[in-house]
């Protein structure tokens, strides 16, 4: 007991237009340390603080957005469970075998409402070796090598059926609400953020027409200090700033979305409070969007509901 | 699943020798907001950014030290689960009714081989209310209200058996090992780190021959200009600092160790990674362990390992 | 020598249309401590850190705008050679008696050609006692009430001719450049920062083609994480924010621009390198202004071009 | 007029025991960039945001120490006026021919009654060029190689006598007297900080039986946090870290003692105050001097009062 079940976000699956564009980006700029390549073509990439091989693969594609976004939980029998509950609940899933993803088990991957394809899986290679964990610096070269973040730590969805999105994460995959945005009409939820631990945010869904669409990916900052010095980086490499350095009223973290090259929204943040399952969700109310969302300028940009991948 | 089981420390029982001092300091100077008194005389006290009724009561005695330290559960049969487990791993368990602490369920009381009494409940009044949790602004007056950390985090305790008292917490209560330090004999462990969640510790323990012994009770600040902030105040109200601001090895987090009025060690402390059970626990070794405890001195004080009310 | 002629900023007499909205604004929101109000119902405040009586004086008016902006310089002498230099020049003065203001001696006014009133002054009394000067700590509860900025640091005034401003700070009152923008052209500056000391910019003036306009007055902040603050007490009490948290790639600062509730801009910035005079000036191209602004957007706003006051 | 005179520390001649072992430490460690080296063996360095061509030079000595201090002038009239006004003064000067050391004008050299060896100069090869200063970013890569301070700041010298000295620094140099501490007999100066800019300190003395004596040369961070990475990096390359990081009650900095491989002392520190000439000394009693110095522990530690090199 106490973290069981789904642990955390362990991988996304970025389509970008130009492979070589997205390792310079998200090697060099963002500062992720690649890990592999496959016969496929697909290109790993692991934060520098992430034990496992690998969170973020790039896939060269005509059109950028998200393939799938995958979550690691506790052992072999997890996985069995909750393969069996999703299809009781009638959540459709397909067994990815070990291997398909370099140094990654067998995945069970399904389809949420919104359009979005999840996995769970529960073996990854552990990149370090054993001195690694024996007497370690607080830090390495590698934390000041780009950006540097310290984890792929979330990503926010667009799609429809958020509700029932919500059902399946809260009810099968045992996470829990942490905060909501309520549309005008007072009851139906605009966005939702959901937890499996004490983070703010696993995981977070907002209400779209069009299926299937990533709004961000978002990678973990140290400090606000940190926030600054990747703006600083991202206008030395003439990364396009979204908004930011702001902070957000909802998870009260302080943040930077920005762009990749091939469209993709990025989010570098820091902060945000830890939650826990018997807490009380926070609600927003629709007069109160704007501070819920960039809490400084009070008002959404257009941008943050309409351009997604 | 997720977060299930045993949530996070829920609140510690402090003696202090005189307890106005006491309510001065940890109300005034280290900012806690007093929540409530008791017929026996007890002071409550909850960190503004805490939900629940209170995680700190000072109690007045001859002596210092902690009387409990007591664990939020899930819900009520976890509560049951938990209590039977332990009695038939061989621990003797007490109910405490509810009410004997303010606005507190009933608790399931036991006593660990290091000699500390640890309490596991599931129900504690909410402090807020409804207008708490809509729309609410990041922070508040109270989080600059002396040195207002966000929380109670952890406590580090010293007694005898912890390698006895780590099997409760692993195999009966579910927690897992983060980090230990090993003795001179390369095998027997010093000191281990034990977290219920993401957190590096939810809880630790010392080897030590005289048992249940408080080393100190920790509270979590936002950011390493927190820290300074805190050293700043604590040196305007002569508060007797131990040792920082500085940076631990183990956990990472960055410190200042003090004294209140009656010789109980606290802690304020930022940041510390957060790590997850499936994460091969980081190992001292005896010739690194000034390093561990104390990052820039690289050597312990004297008074780290002697030093417990 | 080291020292001397030109001390500092101290004072600038803002119009507000409003003058109890503006001392919520500049007292509660902004922070300063009002220091007095005198016969015509100005109001002064200081900064928590300001040692002299004042730095901001608010007049109510019809339009608001900056009366004039104050240098203290060294001593009398000083003073009365500085007003020869200027009559030297051309530059018609005047002499207001002492005590006009509140707390402050005679002063030397003049209009320079953007249009705007320039005031020099060698008088103003200590805010502060002997006790205030003796074993102080490194700040007080005021630097925790509201914004609370250091001081009033510099203020950006637009108007023409800044060439002709430029030489009668540079070559009668001892100011050097410390960085410009260069327009289209390739040789006409769009802009100046002036330095007195070594802040990079004491005062600081953009072509315009409206005489005598304010864009802003700026206050210092100790640190990234107290602009972050800055701008979470903006949105709590609702101030406009004009741009920002940022930074400018001129002077490196990093920076809020807000507007108080007459419409008046202002900053809350940190940082800045210090500079010499015996360094070369930077100089921004017309293609890079945007960067030299705005740091991470890398574009102008249309507001900081055209919303003076 | 403004900044005339005195304008800044220019350079601090370092002796230690070893080259090799000194430029490994001053290089790597500290980040300072290697700007040549002369046919004496010595080598030169400058802070990343420095100007000049150096501001550090190791001379290979069999003791460590100082050899000199130089201050940078404003021009050829300044020099030779402040070279005459020191022996009208009675101060013995002597002149270095330019060259002497690489890339820098005659200098002027005496001895303070302290004992040690001060130097003015006002010509010094500026290490950028004309790109350097168009459209300059807010920092390069230099700015994360080892430490990397901003700059050489100040130092503090130990040594009989130090208020000839002060007069000579105030009363010839135009330095002013920022802070001083009091001896136990209520008079007399223990130590004094001056400044011939708006900076805290940019030399200091600390009366001491011994002449010539180094306490430590202190270099400038941009933040608190750059302290913490300070501090850090220390730990991971063993440098032996005297005290911190804390903070200086005295002009308020935060900061970090250690010592080079030769056991000379050096600082990096961040903050202080700006103060100006018209501002009223800071006085130190006695009974405080433990909390001016170090202002978290509120006292002395012995090494601070002697060991010097």
């Amino acid at each position: 007991m106490a973290m069981t079940g789904v642990l955390r976000p362990g991988h996304a699956q970025i389509r970008v237009l130009d492979i070589e564009e997205g390792v310079k980006h998200y090697g060099k700029v963002l500062g992720l340390i690649e890990t592999g390549r496959d016969s496929q073509g697909r290109v790993y990439f692991k934060a520098w603080d992430e034990r496992d091989h690998h969170s973020v693969i790039l896939r060269e594609a005509d059109s950028a957005g998200i393939d799938f976004f995958g979550f690691k939980v506790s052992d072999q029998a997890t996985l069995d469970k909750l393969d069996r509950d999703l299809q009781a609940y009638g959540v459709k899933t397909e067994r990815i075998p070990a291997g398909e993803l370099l140094e990654t088990g067998e995945r069970v991957r399904f389809e949420v409402p919104s359009g979005h394809l999840i996995e769970l899986y529960w073996e990854k290679s552990d990149y370090g070796n054993d001195d690694t964990y024996t007497n370690p610096p607080p830090w390495t070269d590698d934390a000041e090598r780009g950006i540097a973040p310290i984890r792929l730590d979330h990503c926010l969805l667009y799609g429809p059926d958020i509700e029932k999105v919500q059902d399946i994460f809260v009810n099968v995959l045992g996470f829990y609400l942490v905060e909501h945005v309520i549309m005008e009409d007072g009851k139906t939820d605009l966005a939702i953020w959901l937890s499996c631990s004490i983070k703010a945010h696993d995981i977070a869904f907002v209400r779209h027409p069009e299926p299937g669409k990533l709004h961000h990916v978002s990678f973990l900052l140290e400090s606000w200090e940190k926030v600054l010095r990747a703006a600083d980086i991202m206008s030395m490499n003439r990364v396009s700033i979204d908004i930011g350095p702001t902070r957000h009223g909802i998870t009260r973290g302080t943040t930077i979305y920005a762009f990749d090259p091939s469209g993709n929204r990025f989010e570098t943040f820091c902060g945000g409070y830890q939650c826990y399952p018997d807490w009380k969700p926070i609600r927003w109310t629709w007069d109160e969007v704007g501070a819920g969302i960039f809490y400084h300028d009070r008002k959404l940009n257009e941008r943050f509901l309409t351009v997604v991948s």
